[in-house]
């Protein structure tokens, strides 16, 4: 038996090892069952749950449930209240050769601290419809123009000394700043018309970078919270938006800056003019006028100063709040984008961040307690993903930048980033496998399966070029996006095999000329988007690694009545035919799987399942019915 | 090279590593510089200073500083501004290998959360006093009988339906719940008679168990938290142990409980009689009067209420609260152990501890900023360790415990917990590493030196039970006490070789006829504790593990001016006479130790420390001036 049984050892936050009587919106009080299982035969004298309710460690045997028939697995359970809005467990195993504590990072010869545990949310308003969606994202100018009329005219305006520039479709934009306000007439009208392409591709639900009134063409810097933005056909057009996707069974969310605001916004104009300006204490002025916060030192965009009252009011506490007036009809997003969610109400000495984002929580979830609330965050979010704050982050973190460390090297592009952070090394498969574990142990199961997954965005170069257009990567990263824990979102235009060098190029016009299109990609990509959209097991099922090697990874998502396994290679070798152990994971011999894309079938043979060579890029094989 | 560079790669918060304008109490604002060493010709290439101000990441190049000329490592540094309370950094190292990150847990090749980032706290007002101190911890009714007519009397008074009893001094203790009125006479003026053993001991600071009028000899069901008891000698026996502990340069802190009263407390009291009664609110009342809760069930001990502003302003934050009143002259306590600090404010879906904590604390810094707040908690206090609420936490967790399951077995001894958890299964020594490291890496550093080592309490078996008696083993636990990072507690006779197999026999009267002491482990406990006191390496030095075998452990505490070098054996078996590697821990060649108890010397030839066989014990080597 060796130590092959320790690998055979899981748990997770998905229905399978965690039942509830009110299914995924557990109660505060109700009992659940936990559940962990474990080959047959492996060498586990004794299993204890471990919680801490109120702060005491409290400790409940776990039982081999006898009416579980596997021919390779134990199923351990035990019962367990959930007492408190958020309740951390762990175990303790007892072994022939000593004891392990099993948590959300793993198993543990030595005593973890609870910051791994995993977590159960009781009383926890989640976003249920997220959890079957793939989503789109857009960026309305770029998208599709489906109203002429209303485009930005050539010279119509001036911001920050440059003239507003009308462009044609398609057309390369200029380099900063001239290409913040060059526009491409893309509107909600054009989104509109373009609904068949979304529901062809198998996407529904779509997030909207800003759409509030703006003089730039990314429109972060708002300067009215209270409108759709005239040149995106203001709110009428957003008004029939929603008719048509709700027709349709489509959701969106919308995107808000409530970190700062632009120049131009009339509370900051009052604010600069007049010092005793009500909306003066809106913003940090360490000097008035000439010094205040602002976003990373960019001076057309001034911070907004939560230690303001009033301004929360007018931010997300108030009953006609921004926060609100857009949850409800007749616009009735289904939630939010938050920018710069990282920083936000944080300034110093002022870290105000934890009773803000729980003042904006309880102001959302009051108007829609289905409404998502995702924040974009770069970086480590688990403060901001225990239930009290957000229901997602934009998961580069836990995701996506681990994909690309893996797939090509690592490198970290942002703002004020010294030159050239990046190693050409090979980043071992391990730190990836490890990296996204890290990131799930951080948060409850609950949260960690709303993260908001996505290969790229209108912040970051096109995954293609991530990949330095390697076809078979990219795939792979698509398979990732699409199969792993959260919900994925395509960025527009990925689909189809768009490039872009950067976060500028990135916004290029989406290419509408099917002829210039990726058709086996698009291809791919439905494929993929229709298996995560009706598949149990990527909906609500758990994540468990099978194989770890120098340039290939294979990892199984199972429900009771699903298993699906994704093997990836990163290449440049072809991995070679074999068998790939799937005991661990307790598939039982007989098994039968078939590829998604060769339709190739494969039978489960003395815990392994037979698998032809591959070539870099990925198969995904899904047990029958 | 190969990878023996990785284990010379070290940075901790110590003053080596990290070094201040405003010395140990950095103020927001500061620029300190951010020191990692790490071996000449190790294969790096660049290393970045990592941090996220506000939310967003920032890199800072590091570079080698070439004032340092050392023939066996490099320094790197990079400056780090200190804008918020708590500034969280770690490290990103290119090699030749690729990349790795660097924190508190060490080197990783994933990406890892911000959970073990290093931390540094700014405007922190910290207990500069405590990290030179040894503290010795009395329990005052066992420790001495100064004033024999302040005794309790047999049958005096009655509680939970028990007669009172006087036994006479080292009298056997019957068992519960008799045990529990059992009083042998101890206090306050007893322990002013023994200061010059105390003095003698080298011991510098005193933690008393609870002494406020209570009914219990354990006095944690407290009935009057404005007295102390009579049977103790009342108030003017603290004031003039106060004079005489100040006239010594004494401290000592005293025990509150504030998560319960006694039932024969009047607030509950007049709260059963009327459930009206303003101190109604105090408790938590299910249903009146029957129903309440309580501690872990134990129905003498009625939970406080803290939902109740009017109990918190009693509690803490009046002016005149208990917690500020024993703080203030003519007591000036020198700060204070919290009972059950681990539950306090909490309970099912009200989880209220960040408020009452935050609150506590602001009231005991307000009376005395360099106050010692320490909680008890048996388990992961790290939530509370933040900078934010407790100084420190009785570190059972992070150091006691792991030595117990290292030098015998994994076993775990408390309330509610299910029969037997326990295992025989030699424990490896990396698990007792991992196990402290994973604690200091949860806290800040300025937190971990403060944290309150102990080798066991009033509420736990004595350490030379918990070592089954071993005298070998019992002298490495106390040299792990005595040069671990944080403040020594010696539980009042440990140092003449009690014994007592659980909370109630730990408990047993201090003995004072000389010719039943441990002499020899006595002399042990003087020389370790002036060296404690001494070693600038001990006061405010790093921690770097040196060597992790089978049964063999070595570690340093390193200050710029000297090394101190501790190898245990657990045994049974000696470990030979060899040479330890001294280079990854940046001491040259040349360098003299020599040994605390046997005085040999060793000098350090090719990166190696010789050393002579180690039977089962300790050896501990300091550097040469």
């Amino acid at each position: 038996m060796n130590s092959f049984y320790l690998s055979s050892i899981h748990h997770d936050g998905s229905k399978r090892y965690v039942t509830s009587p009110s299914g995924i919106n557990l109660q505060l009080g109700d009992e659940v069952t936990i559940r962990l299982r474990a080959a047959k035969g492996a060498p586990i004298e004794r299993i204890l749950l471990r919680t801490c309710p109120d702060g005491e460690q409290f400790f409940s045997e776990m039982q081999i449930d006898d009416t579980q028939e596997s021919p390779v697995c134990n199923w351990w359970q035990a019962n367990l209240r959930s007492t408190m809005p958020v309740t951390a467990y762990r175990f303790l195993l007892f072994t022939t050769d000593g004891i392990w504590w099993y948590n959300g990072s793993g198993l543990h010869r030595h005593v973890p601290t609870d910051a791994e545990d995993f977590r159960l949310l009781a009383d926890y308003a989640a976003p249920d419809w997220v959890h079957d969606s793939v989503f789109y994202q857009i960026f309305p100018d770029r998208f599709s123009d489906g109203d002429p009329s209303n485009n930005v005219k050539q010279g119509e305006f001036e911001y920050q000394g440059v003239k507003s520039q009308a462009r044609k479709w398609g057309e390369s934009q200029s380099s900063w700043p001239e290409a913040m306000v060059e526009f491409y007439g893309g509107d909600l009208t054009g989104v509109e018309q373009r609904l068949d392409y979304l529901t062809d591709l198998g996407v529904n639900a779509i997030y909207f970078n800003p759409i509030f009134t703006a003089l730039s063409n990314h429109r972060y810097d708002v300067v009215d919270y209270f409108n759709v933005d005239p040149h995106l056909g203001g709110d009428s057009a957003l008004i029939s938006l929603r008719q048509r996707t709700k027709e349709r069974g489509m959701r969106f969310i919308l995107d808000i800056v409530p970190n700062h605001s632009g120049v131009g916004h009339p509370w900051f104009k009052s604010a600069i003019e007049d010092s005793n300006s009500p909306t003066a204490e809106y913003f940090n002025f360490h000097s008035h006028p000439d010094e205040y916060e602002s976003w990373l030192g960019v001076r057309s965009l001034p911070k907004l100063n939560y230690r303001s009252q009033n301004l929360r009011e007018l931010v997300y506490a108030g009953a006609n709040s921004i926060f609100r007036y857009w949850l409800k009809e007749p616009f009735a997003a289904d939630g939010w984008r938050v920018d710069v969610a990282n920083m936000l109400a944080r300034h110093g000495k002022d870290q105000l961040e934890s009773e803000v984002w729980t003042g904006i929580r309880r102001a959302v979830k009051e108007e829609n307690p289905s409404a998502y609330l995702l924040g974009e965050n770069f970086f480590d979010s688990s403060s901001q993903l225990q239930g009290d704050h957000l229901d997602a982050s934009m998961n580069y973190f836990g995701f996506s930048n681990p994909i690309g460390f893996w797939l090509n090297r690592f490198e970290v592009n942002q703002h004020a980033t010294p030159h050239n952070v990046r190693s050409s090394v090979p980043w071992p498969t391990q730190a990836l496998v490890d990296s996204w574990q890290a990131s799930r142990a951080s948060i409850p199961w609950q949260i960690a399966r709303q993260q908001f997954n996505l290969l790229g965005s209108h912040d970051t170069p096109r995954i293609l070029n991530i990949l330095d257009q390697d076809p078979a990567r990219n795939r792979l990263a698509v398979a990732f996006l699409l199969t792993y824990v959260g919900v994925p979102c395509i960025y527009y235009g990925d689909e189809i095999g768009m490039s872009g060098k950067d976060g500028l190029e990135a916004r290029n016009c989406m290419i509408w000329d099917s002829t210039q299109w990726n058709i086996d990609l698009r291809i791919f990509y439905q494929t993929l988007i229709k298996l995560r959209r009706t598949s149990p097991a990527l909906i609500d099922g758990g994540f468990q690694t099978l194989l770890i090697e120098k340039n290939v990874l294979a990892y199984m998502r199972d429900s009771d009545d699903e298993q699906i396994i994704v093997i990836g290679n990163r290449g440049p070798e072809e991995y070679p035919a074999g068998v790939l152990p799937v005991d661990q994971g307790a598939i039982p011999d007989g098994r039968v799987f078939q590829e998604l894309f060769s339709k190739q079938a494969s039978i489960v043979v003395n815990g392994n399942l037979p698998l032809p060579s591959l070539p870099a890029g990925v198969q995904i094989w899904r047990s029958a019915a």
